[in-house]
């Protein structure tokens, strides 16, 4: 198995220097129960993921980030070198996500992606696209999120004749 | 087709009370540039997300929401009565997410909803398994978000003898 990607200094990447089986591990970030809160009181204000007493007679038994907040913080870690650095960006345009289990406050996270799939795109040429899994974990190793994403990737300009 | 239910003031729902082809629609919510660029530098900080004159030589031509931030906005219009409330609060499992189209400063977005398929749970008895189809529409009707989520939703409890 090939070793991951450094995630210190991500080289940007066209689709050709993309291949099946390329692993990126991301850097780690800790899950603070202030921004879990604060996050969840704006976009998703549901007793389990605002106030830790109300959540204890939950289906989550106990305070846990709303999947979007950890879907959020996956994302700033596949940019901060924990995916490919396309040329152009990280640009999805969608995916499966599942989140297995909830992200507790405390949690600290940190994101292992692979290339499943890669193929140019029929209609437009100068594009690929790009199917590659990200498992987001907590610091024991459990799986919190599933994102399997499908990317839009440049493929490389013909040079100049 | 049925007429969708009320935003307004939503009831509460156990598994039983939903079937295939009941709709909701929820209220609408207005995209702000301050807010779209913010919520980008914390979690997607890519200059399509974070610099309207840097947004311009880009894949996405000017500033766009990342899909994180529309995803977040969705979930907050479907807890707001855009979703069945059902008992227990509003727990996804997972599913699948498609941004066909950017969502721009401006925008005003809606969710229309869709009970697509329900089974009970083979292994616990005690809950659903509902997929809700959930469009994200801005103020031309189009398309900004489609999410086919996986829910869970408690089935009523036997009554008392």
């Amino acid at each position: 198995m090939a070793q991951p990607e450094s995630a210190a200094k991500p080289a940007t990447y066209y689709f050709e220097d993309l291949h099946v089986g390329q692993r990126f591990v991301s850097r780690s970030q800790a899950m603070d129960a202030t921004r879990m809160k604060a996050f969840a009181s704006e976009f998703d204000p549901q007793p389990f993921h605002v106030d830790e007493v109300a959540a204890q007679d939950t289906f989550f038994n106990g305070l846990a980030a709303s999947g979007w907040h950890t879907a959020a913080v996956t994302m700033r870690l596949l940019v901060d070198g924990g995916a490919p650095a396309a040329v152009g960006g990280i640009i999805g345009a969608g995916g499966e996500i599942v989140w297995p289990q909830p992200t507790r406050a405390g949690d600290v996270l940190t994101v292992e992606s692979e290339v499943l799939t890669l193929r140019v795109s029929r209609t437009k040429p100068d594009r690929g696209l790009v199917t590659l899994r990200s498992e987001t974990k907590n610091q024991r190793g459990e799986v919190v999120q599933i994102f399997t994403a499908k990317l839009v990737v440049p493929t490389r300009p013909p040079a100049a004749a």
